[in-house]
């Protein structure tokens, strides 16, 4: 059941070189975003250096935990930490000409978005779970480093009042389990489902959709 | 040690029918209180669905990472999830109708959390560790989901300085130990503790009883 | 590598009987500081001991969970919760008092910082874990803490944005990796990194040290 040939994604020496490449690739966008945060709430570079960690490293940390998966990627291997490191700088130095490159950013992020979702719900499926419960940690891997990210710098998490973005995971995560019951290709799974999760954020963006918010009791408009 | 005949209650499958409905019911109850405070916060479809499994998830969760105790109940079995997922749907569209029956809601609630309560300290005592550590599993099944929940809509956790609820968990928890003990049977110390944590909490909704909250450092009035 | 004779600092009863005493004064120091905090939020009763366990046993909890290492100290040791339990006591009676006493409350809070840091960097390298994972580790187990006491009480956690307080955790966290890859007595290293670590935290008192914030995308003066 297990997608990739290289073995799970937690072990990151053994993976995949071009997967490895994307994992620390998507966690350095998304602790870009955490480093760009912590310039909003104006803290001090071991702040910067705190929530980019927890925002790059937070989504795999849980799932982890959740699936009793030992050791957490980055307890294994300290590139992803140094990768969360390099972040933090790039941030502290250059967040206000990052913020002028927010629309490249954003398009980052919905490459490593897809990425931790697909990530996420092949490793739980590999692990053995439930469909139900891989779509779960697709989706936890995907957007949980974000919600904490909100949390530390005291804001309700935008992933639960944003245009679509966790939606965008839940399509990728779904679609991974769904041709995986199909019996399809591991690699062409990944890369449908990929598509599928990244290519609906990139469309949300592009044409700012997004979900009804709760409008005080009347019946959403769908 | 273990109380109840039918095995652990993280293992959903083999746990006697009328504990599992149960279970199930106070999840759903908790996760209609996240999907109360998802609607507080106007938050998209997304948000009531993390809301809502966080609420009535969160505690059970905490408490199996903390003891080591895996699967977690709701990787083991995916009907959790449904009913998170059906809490959410329920609160999502009917929020404004909800807040209207919310007394009842309440008594709900209370009777979630003498399950809850009960459930965790019995799964901390079977699994073997010390009463004391026990009755902080049983407080924690009890109130770590309402704290999340309000932690994520940014707010001071209302149990942290509301009427008693907390302290009530604690009776319960407190009582299923001693009984325990004492030697009492599984079940009547079950029903027993359960009597004890949501009869105060009854009592203290009835009743407006409430805590000395912080006064500046003067003695509290006890 | 383990530094110190008497077993891993998570099994309290075979710990050098030093070291457990620090161990315990160190988290009651930690536990005040949670008190006071929830002082300054008005809690209730309850709502002191929630505030206070977690800012005394946050830290070395997320360690344990991120290694793997089981049994969690005080899941083990009810000693540590009962510890908590005093420090909730004393601060929602003489709060007011204590706060006229800061002073010797942030050197108490300094004496913390540095064996935690230090206890805790030793502990994740007597796992095996790389070094700069352990000195991680050893920044987690010391300000983890506070930081979830912050984040309950809805505040941007303190240590993100104050004067040099996980910088000092830091200095001792690698002070003692440095000085274990140098084949110095475990001892040894544990009393000299601690001193890095309380002492540049006192020096920060007394001169008013601190990192510069961010400040909007200039480059920082460094």
């Amino acid at each position: 059941m297990l997608a990739l040939p290289a073995g799970p994604l937690e072990s990151g020496t053994a993976m995949n070189p071009l997967i490895y490449s994307l994992d620390l690739t998507g966690t350095f966008v998304f602790a870009l975003s955490g480093g760009l945060a912590a310039a909003r709430s104006r803290l001090d570079p071991f702040g910067f250096v705190v929530v980019t960690m927890v925002t790059g490293l937070g989504g795999g940390t849980l799932r982890n935990l959740l699936l009793d998966l030992h050791p957490v990627t980055w307890v294994a291997d300290p590139r992803y930490l140094a990768v969360c490191l390099v972040a933090a700088a790039v941030s502290f130095l250059w967040a206000r000409w990052l913020e002028s490159r927010l629309r490249w950013l954003r398009v980052a992020d919905a490459l490593g978005l897809g990425l931790f979702a697909v990530a996420g719900t092949q490793l739980a499926l590999s692990a053995g779970t439930h469909g139900g419960i891989a779509v779960m940690m697709g989706v936890t891997t995907g957007i949980a480093g974000g919600m904490i990210r909100d949390v530390l710098c005291n804001e309700v998490p935008l992933v639960l009042q944003q245009e679509i973005y966790a939606l965008a995971a839940l399509a990728g995560s779904v679609s991974y389990v769904l041709l995986d019951l199909a019996g399809a290709d591991g690699l062409l799974a990944a890369v449908i489902s990929f598509a599928v999760c990244t290519g609906l954020r990139l469309a949300a963006m592009r044409w700012n959709l997004s979900l009804p918010a709760y409008g005080g009791g009347r019946m959403p408009e769908q």
